[in-house]
């Protein structure tokens, strides 16, 4: 499906006049405090967040899966999905494929679907944490840790075939996330299965092109678990260290126990140049894959803080980071969420390009502790909606993408098109 | 499959020797201790737990189920399952029926082969968080809370009709385990949620025949929630107020925030005499569903110290417990890891019967903190096996049930019996 | 220290250009929305938050406190300190005392001079949870709930003379929190322990005069502790229904297990009509008593979000509840940190007054979760602060109390008259 | 206080038909599992943990302390306090210091005195998380990582200066815990604080002698805080590379957030060489500093799984460990608690030593969970409390050291030379 440029000029034009008042309104409030409006619109709108090619459909828990209608059954229909997304908001110019739900028959023509979207392929998935149909050993007992030889290999071999399948793409990074672990004491020694996961990883690192990135994930507890293999950042740490230079830590929002104050691993990371990924969403009790920015937002724009500094700051070298969405949409409209989630990302990203570096610095010298919370608190509760509006007006995209797919019959157009039953491989 | 008794008795041969040396120095030492041996064994005999229809298969989670061989097909096999375990353990002396994954279609056989076995029927379980195929409504947005009246009928229609199936087979209870709540902030109105899930809970009780109680579970989240209807006792405690006298809390051990001090809800419900049920499993995250006493043993001590404690003063008249094991198995055989959840339970019970209750008071009134703890380290630091392996042997189980289960090959027969690729019902 | 009415203003006008134009700028946008633009300042401005007389001092930890210059050495001086805070946000006009921290010596005094600075004297509070030098007995094992009858005697008797004082002070009601409890497993009888506490409590309820209201608070721990005996809501709504009719529960923001979902707390109570004080804070890992909002902004903005609707529609006849915040002040000026707490309240309190709640509950009747969200974020958003600005100007206030607060040299002003070395009582 | 050999003896001549009945049935049984007894009890024997010079007295929390009497009111008494714990138990051969609170004036009699009781020097405490009476500058904001160099300086000093008393007492390494971070968000830069504390070890680890080694800790959180700058092992690693080799990690059982995998980190760290210490304690909530195995005894035993695996396969080269209690002793007399731990500590050694780690590894290798399991429980719930008493016993301490003490009436007589209100310094 895609939408006509003019039908979402035609949206804008109804919105434009309440727009344009309170986008003046907020410019004017921004200059006066020093900031240079156009350069924070450019930033925004330069900020490009991945949609992972599972998210399109909806996602379930063990208790099962609400199906909602339209969702796409193919990779073509989920690149369409993120066509819809990135048209709207401009801000969702990449896809991040997990393989093997979408694997890619015709890569080329995916590549071309893509394209003509502006949308570019980012870092791909590997996936051990499930058994397949058919497939030789099972990941019951682990994958890359496995005490068995042949399943370790198999695992190995399905993330070579994942950097092929990228390669064909045009990505230019692989993803490894394992739920490999033990739900029992005793059951696992522990020492033999990081060794041989460092193994496993550096034999899939040499496999990789010489300019191609691995991330690395950890996560501290899976349902039923009682211990992971990379259950913290210091083992990622530890694995991308033993791998090699292009190796780097992945941080997942959700992948932390409680209370983790995760702004300052984000910190120390890219201090050490060794943050890669980012995975977003939010949660309350767990990893529970909720909206971006819907539980706790504030302790996201704390992290985009330290984002921001530690790339206008960059003295260990770290690259730019893969940003992506990974969430899971249960009861909501998939395509919904996800404009939900991006906004709430923007959102964080601009309150954290308003803070004044320069002043919250001198503060914190002096230990003016009041301060420093007003500084932060200032840029916080400043309304910035105006300016992404902006930045989408600007871009082509819809300035209010909820109501423009609600009123366009968006979900109505495509659930004629793939039927009420259609359901996207995934979680 | 029915274990023949000489079987049992031959592999108990084998091992008494061994066993009676042990538990003849046990003896002696509780003797010596004061304890009545004789009436430990009587208590510990007594002590059933029932096992869950669902749980003689493996269980799975969102990323999918790695079934093992041999798994029951149908509500016969398991209760022969069940069967098993009870002459090995004869400690699961009842089941506990989820519906709809077991109806009945023959109560009167099914019966029939349970008494065989010597098992009878135990409290009989809802299920409204799942959407059963041809349902008219789904419970995508709750069951007994939902805003729409036709979802509510619906639910308290299905939890009628399982009271009628518990009535057919002699159960005498219902458990209504619920997962409505919301996954987003702002999603429900916390109060009038409460409301329609009280009168949903009222309809019910009217139905239950007058010897029947209504257990109502907690839990204060589930994966990708915001907030669950009954998120903690207290909130069980009102709805079941507002029932009636025959309702009442249900505890299971998985469902707390962490660090959550269980026993003493425990020890608060049973002062108010409105401790229902206890749902045994054990966790390191959440409600990891974990074989009972994998993790903390000693917390499941504590617990049961005040579970003695609470029915021998018993001045708040709490009916006995219903007592159940639910726990999930992954990775283990389920009727092994069922073993290792009954053996815990029976443990951390003969430990909890051995504390020197009136030395504790004493050394509690004098506030001798010191000695409180070595009351309570010392009757859990002895070590009780030698007890229970008497209880078995004197009830006609095995000394040893997992060894005696590995010997005499079981799941290889079950399996060839019933195939490699037989699904139990279930999550 | 008597800020002149003619300073305040002076410094508004400098500033109010800026504001109004702020102002002007939002009361439209408002208006637009449908919202009565004087309706919810005068709400706000009758807001009212009480100061706990011992929060004007530096607080400490077990390490040690850092005190800081000018700090109250008498309750004089504290009643003078809530003044400035109240004179400057026209929000703190309420002082809640700490017995026997702050035992006035001479009432009536004490009286006129809140009078003077338009405070009441809201909640009296108890202390059992430290030793007073010459005390007969010692609280180390307990107080309302302690085997030794003398040490229960003296804590209601204290209770009672709390009472007394506040009494003469025209206070209505009294709060109770204990750091009764245990601190290893086995300790104390959690049965025993919750009937003397209960016992001790209806002594003390008794004792109260007839328009009076108790508070029960809850904690699930303390430093050191295994147990508490009120550890949670549940617990202490079953003491407040053992007191009768004008015993309530209270919520203390930072007294929860992680990740509690404390607004549906807040919202359960209200609908019980149990709900009868509220102590603010903020806290990232346990009970760390830091600055309203300073670190989980929306979580407040859902806290009173329930109270909004609760106290609009009030079933269960709850009484207005008792406001105060209960945080330390460990390393900023406990004025300015008050300061920014207070902004905090206000500000939660109007986001929530612009939810539609109309609307809302619209969309949750047909479950649209999306618009919930939206609908929520949206009023959580908007840049309210010009609201309170305005609200503090029109009633006499400064646009911004902390800019007054530095600019007028008003700590030096303190330190210069009491001293560098001032220590206040309390923690 | 010098207990006689002479009346050690007569007391186990009291108790040891009893015992010796137990050890011999215990020693027959762990015989028949192939162990071999004298090993166990050489090892057991040789294994001693080191008592901080502040853990003699009574510790408080904010609420204030409750002293108890006949409290050590200096260096000397406290050496001889830890005589009389290490007499009785044999297990307490080292002293850890704690500078300022433990100043050697004559380091020479100091060691002399602890020389009598073969008690050695272990490591050596600094403390710049409180201020001292008459410091020039003030840890307010931090002390390693402070902004003002002058405060660095400061700590740095205070650092060398006790590595100086260390060295005079024949330590051999130096504890670095730090209680800085911050309080709101924002407050520090994490990146420059975690850099300034880099530095200011490294200048710490350069002073120390060649045969030094530094241990630095982790802590997550402290109360009223919003961030430590050493968050996890992670960090504490990072730092420990940029020292050098002999900077090591040290874990402290208490510093983790909620359900942290504590035995795998030991487990990584022992791969890595880089575990120094360990300090013992226990909680349920945060880190309460309770009794060693008070509240999980389980989790000690695999940590020590871990740590007896760890050394015994030291592929890593780790250095042995420097063990350490770090608990408060709040409610209970501080030797009697201390024997508690000491008697738990041991008591999780034991129980590691007697797994049978060829049948684990086999099992593992396999992935028969159900035996992993078996075989752990097996271990863990063995008796061996008759092993630790058989090892004191031929040591020359005492087979029930609390009933020694309590019947040797040792605090009282504490008391008689000490006074009532004698008070140790510590927290």
């Amino acid at each position: 499906m895609q939408i006509s440029t003019d039908q979402i000029r035609l949206f804008n034009t109804y919105h434009e006049a309440h727009h344009k008042r309170q986008f003046e309104y907020l410019a004017s409030e921004l200059a006066e405090n020093g900031l240079d409006v156009e350069s924070l619109l450019e930033k925004i709108s330069h900020f490009q967040v991945a949609i992972p090619s599972w998210a399109l459909g909806t996602g379930g828990t063990r208790f099962g899966r609400f199906s909602m209608s339209g969702e796409p059954g193919n990779l073509t229909e989920k690149i369409k999905d993120i066509g819809i997304l990135h048209q709207l908001t401009r801000s969702a110019g990449a896809v991040s494929l997990h393989i093997p739900w979408d694997i890619p028959e015709y890569p080329e023509e995916i590549k071309e679907l893509a394209d003509a979207y502006g949308i570019v392929f980012d870092a791909v998935n590997s996936n051990t944490f499930q058994d397949q149909p058919g497939q030789a050993s099972s990941y019951k007992y682990g994958s890359l840790c496995a005490t068995e030889p042949t399943v370790r290999s198999q695992a190995i071999e399905h993330n070579k075939s994942v950097i092929d399948h990228g390669i064909a793409l045009g990505s230019k990074s692989l993803t490894v996330w394992l739920s490999d672990g033990s739900n029992f004491p005793g059951q696992l020694n522990f020492r033999k299965a990081l060794q041989r996961t460092q193994q496993s990883l550096q034999e899939i690192y040499a496999y990789m092109p010489s300019d191609w990135k691995m991330y690395i994930e950890y996560k501290p507890y899976e349902p039923n678990f009682y211990s992971t293999v990379i259950q913290d950042w210091g083992t990622s740490h530890l694995l991308a260290q033993a791998c090699g230079d292009r190796a780097y830590c992945l941080v997942d929002l959700g992948h932390h126990l409680p209370n983790t104050n995760i702004e300052q691993i984000v910190a120390t990371l890219l201090w050490k140049g060794k943050l890669g990924g980012f995975h977003f969403n939010d949660s309350k009790y767990g990893d529970d894959d909720l909206t971006v920015g819907s539980i706790k937002p504030y302790q996201l724009f704390l992290i985009f803080n330290e984002l921001v500094f530690g790339m206008e700051n960059n003295e260990g070298h770290n690259p730019p980071l893969a940003w992506m969405i990974d969430a899971s949409h249960n009861i909501k409209d998939p395509l919904e969420d996800l404009m939900q989630s991006l906004e709430a990302i923007r959102l964080a990203y601009a309150q954290a390009l308003i803070v004044n570096h320069e002043r919250l610095e001198h503060a914190r010298d002096i230990n003016d502790v009041t301060l420093c919370q007003e500084i932060m608190q200032a840029a916080y509760r400043t309304d910035l909606r105006p300016l992404l509006q902006e930045a989408r007006l600007r871009t082509g995209g819809a300035i209010e993408p909820i109501s423009f797919y609600r009123e366009a019959n968006i979900r109505e157009q495509l659930t004629a098109k793939r039927g009420i039953t259609s359901v996207a491989t995934g979680l």
